[in-house]
C-alpha cells in the first residue's frame, strides 16, 4: 500500500455555499408531523414572464441557504434525532473503540484531523428493529415517510400546477400516482418496492426515496486513493455534488485515513452516504484479500454502521461456483469487491463469510437501519461480457439473499452493470424485476460501448436513461475520467449533470407527473428570448451563461 | 443584415493534417472497378497483445494520408471525375455566371477570396438522369457502389475476423447482410431504402451510403454566420469534424460571401456536403422571407448545384394548412427553413413555391444527382410539442414528396426532429418508415429533455443512440453550444465524437456485424493494462491520453 499525501488538518476544509442563481430555499412543512421542513429550490423568472417561480426538487442540503449556519467542523444540524428518539427504541451506548488500523496506522503528520465532535452512537435497543421498512409494515407512518412524500410531490397540488400525464407515457409496470402520499411511501416501503437509506447514526441527512415508483435518483461516487486528495477536498467533493443534484454519494476512499475522512463526510452530508466495507476490511488485512475474516468483516460493519453510513454495498452473491465462468471472459472481474472475493473463495476454497453470514450481517443492519446495496461483483466489464452465466447467475442468488434480508425486515437494493449494450439493457431490468421480486435496481451506468474512454459519462449516460426509463432506481454516476484516472471537481460536476439528464429524460419517459413542468418553463423562456430565465432554469446556470456570453456577451440581448 | 467580419483573404488557410495515432491509412481496391481506392486507417497494437491491427472506418480524406500532398488552393484530387464521365451521359457547360448577389453583395476587403481554380460544371445531357438511383433501377453498378460495398465490409471477410452476430440483436426489422455486395448497394438504392449522396460536380467526395442496413452515420453542421468566422476557420471546421469521424458536413452558412465560402469547403471536402438552399437565396432577397420567389429559389439550386452540392435540405413539406396547428405550441415553429416557408405561405396565402414547383426541382436534382433531405420545417423545439398533429402532418406530406421523386429517380432521406422524450421516440421511427416507405430517416438528435443547455449534445447524444438503434440512418450531431452559440473547434470534435458513440452504440444494437471488434480490441488492451492501446483504440485518443496523464503521468504505467 502508498502512503497517503495528506496532511493531518484539513485546513482548506472550503465549501462550495450560496444559492444558485435567481434561486431560493423555501422548506414545507408536514401535516401529520408539523416540524418536519422539505427543503425545495424556487427559481424565479423576469417579470416581462408573469409566471410563478419554478420549484424543483433540491439535494443541496444548508449549504445553499443563506439563512443557515455551516460550520464544518461541528457538522449539520442533526435534525433527524429528535424523530428517532421519539421511537423509543434506540439506546445510546458507548460504541466500538476507534483503532489504529481503521485509519490504516496513519500517525503523525500522516493521520487526518478527527472530527472535533465525538457523537455516542445509537442503536436499536436489545429485540428491537429500527428499519424503516419493520416500521413499514407494522403499519407505521414516519416522519421520513411524509417528508419523503412531500419532496416527492414539489408542492404541485399546492401550487395548483397544471400538469399533464403524457398519454404516450409509458411506464413498463411501474405504478407511479399522481400524488404521493405517506401512506403511499409506507406500503412501497414496506413491499421492498423502495428504501429509505437512513441510518439512525446519521440525522443530519434529509431523508429521500429510492424506488421505480418515485423521481429517478443518482449516485456521485467520491473518495480519496492512495495516490491524491486529501479529507477537506473529499467533504467539497460531497457538497460539490449534492448542489448539482446527487440525491446520494458513495464514499469509496482506500489507503488511510478511510475512518477519519468518513466522518467528516457523514458529519456534514446532507444526503445518505453508502460505502463498500470490504474496501476498509481489506485495508486491516494489509491489502491480502486472502487474510480478510468473517471478524474482521463484522467489526468494520458495526465501525461503518455507527459512523452513520446509509448503506453497505456487500458482494455476498459472488458465489464459489460462479468465479470459473468468469474465466472465459474478455475482462474478467472487473469489480474490486467482486474480485477481492473471488480471489478469497478460490483461496480457501469455500463460500465467502459473506454469504455464510448473511444473516448475522442482517442483524447488525437492521440495529442501525442500515440497507443493503447487494453487490454485483461479477458485472461485465465490456460489451463483450454482458448478461453471461457469470452476471446473471449473481442476480440470482442476490434475489435469494433479498428474501432472507427481507425476513428480517432489512431494507435492499440490487447494484447492476456495468458495460451492457443497448439490446441487452431491458434483459437486465426485466430480470432484475423478476429475479429481485422488485427490489430496487441501481446500476452504473451501463456503458453501451467501450471504445470512449475520456467520453464515458456519455457512453453510460445513454444507458443509464434508457434503463432509468425501463425501470431504474437510481443510476451511478459515471465522470469523463472513468477507467482513465480520478475524478477531478469538474469531472464530478460534468458527471452529476449527465446523470441529472438521464434521470430526468426518464421521469418524462415513464410518465412523472409534473417533470415535465421545468422542461416547458425552459423552453418558453426560450421561445421568448428570456435568456436570463433560460440559464437559471438550467440544470447548469453557469455553463448555459458561460457558453452564451461566449457568442453574445452583450447584456442587452439577454431580456430581450 | 449584419456585414461579416471578414478579410478578403483566407490567409489562415491551415487545416489539421497527419495520422492519429498509431493509425496507418490503407486503401482496398475494388474488383469490378479495380481502380477504385478504398481508404480505412490500420491501429497498430503493441507487439505483447499478439495481435492484427484494428482496422477503422475512415472518413477523414487524404488529410490523415502522409503521403498526400493537400493544397488547399487547388482543392482534393478529383478521382470521381472519370467513373462519372465514363458514363457517357454528362456534358461540360459553362454553367450560370457567378453574380454579386451570391456573395451578398460583398465587396472590397469584405469579399472572400475566390477559390483559384474554375471547373467547368458538368450536367446530364438532355433527355438523361444521372443520379445512382437511376443506375440502381436499371441494374447498373456503380464503382461508388463498389466503393461502398467495400467501405462497409471493412475488409471482414479478407482478414479473416472471427466476429459473430450478437444473439440478442435487435434490428427491428432492418436487414443487415453478413457481408455487403455491390449488388446489395445496388438493391437498397433500387428501392430507396438507401441514398449514395454525390453531385458529378463533387467529384472529390469518397462515395458513402446512408441506409438503415448500413453503418449508421453522422453528419457535423458547420458555417459561418453574420457575426463570427472566416473561410478559412470553415474549411478548417470541415476538416477537423471529418478527422474526428463526420460522415457529411452540413454548410449551413448565412450573410455574405456565402458563394465563395462553400465553394472552398466544397472543393476541400472528401465527405458529402449538404445545404439549405433557402437560406441563400433569402439573402439574396435581402432577408425578407415575403419577396422570395420560385426563380431566385430556382437560381440558387442550379448556382449550388454546379458547385457541387450533395444534398439540399428543402421544407417542401411546409403546407399552408399545418401552420396554424402551431399557434398552440410552446415553441412555435423552430425551424429556420421551416419559419421562412411559413411567413411566406402566410403572407401570399397560397401553398410554398417548394411544393408547387417539386417536380422541377426534381428535373434539376436529376441533372447533377443532388439528393433531396425534405426538411421537417415544423419539427418541434420543446418536448411540449413533440410528435404533434403539425409534426406528423408534415411528415405524411413528406411521404407523398418522396414518391414524386422516386417517379424521377431522384434519391430521397427525410429529416426528423428535434426535441423527443425517450417514449416518444420510437413512435417517430416508426412513422417516418410508414409514410416515408423506408426512406432513410435523418434526424437532429433529439434531445430527450429540455432542461440542460449547455450539455444538449447528452440529453440528444441519448436520443440519438436509440432512434439509430430503432431505424435512423443518419444523425445530426448537436454541439454543447446548441441554442446558446456558435460551437468552436472543441465543440465540433465534442459534438462529432459523441455522435460516433451514439452511431456506434447504435450498430452494436442492431447487432452490425463486426462493430464490437473495436470494443473487443479495446477492452482486451484495458484489462491486459495496455494502455498505449487503449488510447490508439479510443474514439479520441488525445483525450484519453490527456485525462489518464492528469493523474498518472508516469510513462512506465502504459505498457505494462
Amino acid at each position: 500500500m502508498d502512503v497517503m499525501n495528506i496532511e493531518s488538518k484539513p485546513e482548506k476544509m472550503e465549501v462550495s455555499t450560496g444559492p444558485l442563481p435567481a434561486s431560493r430555499k423555501v422548506y414545507v412543512s408536514g401535516t401529520e408531523f408539523p416540524d418536519i421542513k422539505v427543503p425545495m429550490r424556487e427559481i424565479d423568472l423576469h417579470p416581462s414572464a408573469n409566471e410563478k417561480p419554478v420549484r424543483v426538487y433540491d439535494t443541496s442540503g444548508p449549504y445553499t441557504d443563506p439563512q443557515a449556519k455551516i460550520d464544518m467542523y461541528k457538522g449539520l444540524e442533526r435534525k433527524r434525532t429528535a424523530w428517532i428518539k421519539a421511537r423509543g427504541d434506540v439506546e445510546e451506548y458507548e460504541g466500538r473503540e476507534i483503532k489504529a488500523e481503521d485509519n490504516g496506522n496513519a500517525s503523525g503528520k500522516y493521520l487526518a484531523e478527527e472530527f472535533p465532535v465525538k457523537h455516542r452512537p445509537l442503536r436499536a435497543k436489545a429485540g428491537q428493529n429500527v428499519t424503516q421498512m419493520e416500521y413499514a409494515r407494522r403499519g407505521i407512518i414516519t416522519p421520513e415517510m411524509e417528508f419523503i412524500a412531500i419532496r416527492e410531490n414539489m408542492s404541485r397540488a399546492e401550487l395548483g400546477e397544471d400538469y399533464k400525464r403524457d398519454e404516450y407515457a409509458e411506464d413498463f409496470g411501474a405504478n407511479i400516482p399522481d400524488e404521493i402520499t405517506p401512506e403511499f411511501v409506507r406500503q412501497e416501503v414496506a413491499e421492498g418496492r423502495a428504501i429509505i437509506p437512513a441510518n439512525i447514526n446519521h440525522p443530519e441527512a434529509e431523508p429521500m426515496i429510492i424506488g421505480r415508483n418515485f423521481l429517478v435518483k443518482i449516485n456521485a461516487n467520491i473518495g480519496n486513493s492512495a495516490v491524491a486528495s486529501s479529507v477537506g477536498e473529499e467533504v467539497e467533493k460531497m457538497v460539490w455534488a449534492t448542489r448539482w443534484g446527487a440525491d446520494n454519494v458513495m464514499d469509496l476512499s482506500t489507503g488511510r485515513n478511510i475512518h477519519n475522512t468518513r466522518e467528516w463526510i457523514i458529519r456534514n452530508s446532507a444526503v445518505p452516504i453508502g460505502t463498500v466495507p470490504i474496501y476498509q476490511a481489506l485495508e486491516k488485512v494489509n491489502g491480502v484479500a486472502e487474510d480478510l475474516t468473517w471478524e474482521v468483516f463484522r467489526d468494520t460493519l458495526i465501525e461503518q454502521a455507527e459512523q452513520g453510513v446509509d448503506y453497505f454495498t456487500i458482494h455476498a452473491g459472488v458465489l464459489l461456483r460462479y468465479v470459473p465462468m468468469t474465466a472465459k471472459r474478455v475482462t474478467g472481474i472487473v469489480s474490486r469487491g467482486g474480485s477481492i472475493m473471488a480471489k478469497w473463495c478460490l483461496f480457501h476454497h469455500k463460500e465467502s463469510f459473506l454469504y455464510t453470514h448473511f444473516e448475522e450481517i442482517c442483524e447488525i443492519m437492521k440495529a442501525y437501519d442500515v440497507s443493503f446495496s447487494l453487490g454485483d461483483g461479477l458485472r461485465p466489464g465490456s460489451i463483450a461480457d454482458a448478461n453471461d452465466e457469470a452476471q446473471f447467475g449473481e442476480l440470482e442468488t442476490l434475489g435469494e439473499l433479498t428474501k432472507i434480508a427481507w425476513k428480517h425486515n432489512v431494507q435492499v437494493m440490487i447494484e447492476g452493470p456495468g458495460h451492457v449494450s443497448m439490446n441487452k439493457i431491458k434483459i437486465n431490468m426485466d430480470k432484475q424485476l423478476k429475479e429481485c421480486h422488485e427490489a430496487p435496481f441501481y446500476t452504473l451506468g451501463p456503458l453501451t460501448t467501450d471504445i470512449a474512454p475520456g467520453y464515458d459519462h456519455i457512453t453510460s449516460g445513454i444507458g443509464a436513461a434508457m434503463i432509468g426509463w425501463f425501470g431504474c432506481a437510481m443510476l451511478c454516476y459515471v465522470t469523463p475520467k472513468e477507467h482513465l484516472g480520478l475524478p477531478d471537481r469538474e469531472d464530478v460536476k460534468v458527471g452529476v449533470i449527465t446523470y441529472k439528464i438521464a434521470a430526468h429524460a426518464a421521469d418524462l419517459a415513464k410518465g412523472h407527473p409534473g417533470a415535465q413542468l421545468r422542461d416547458d418553463a425552459l423552453s418558453r423562456a426560450r421561445f421568448d428570448f428570456r435568456w436570463e430565465d433560460q440559464f437559471n432554469l438550467a440544470l447548469d446556470p453557469e455553463k448555459a451563461r458561460e457558453f452564451h456570453d461566449q457568442t453574445m456577451p452583450k447584456e442587452a440581448h439577454k431580456v430581450a
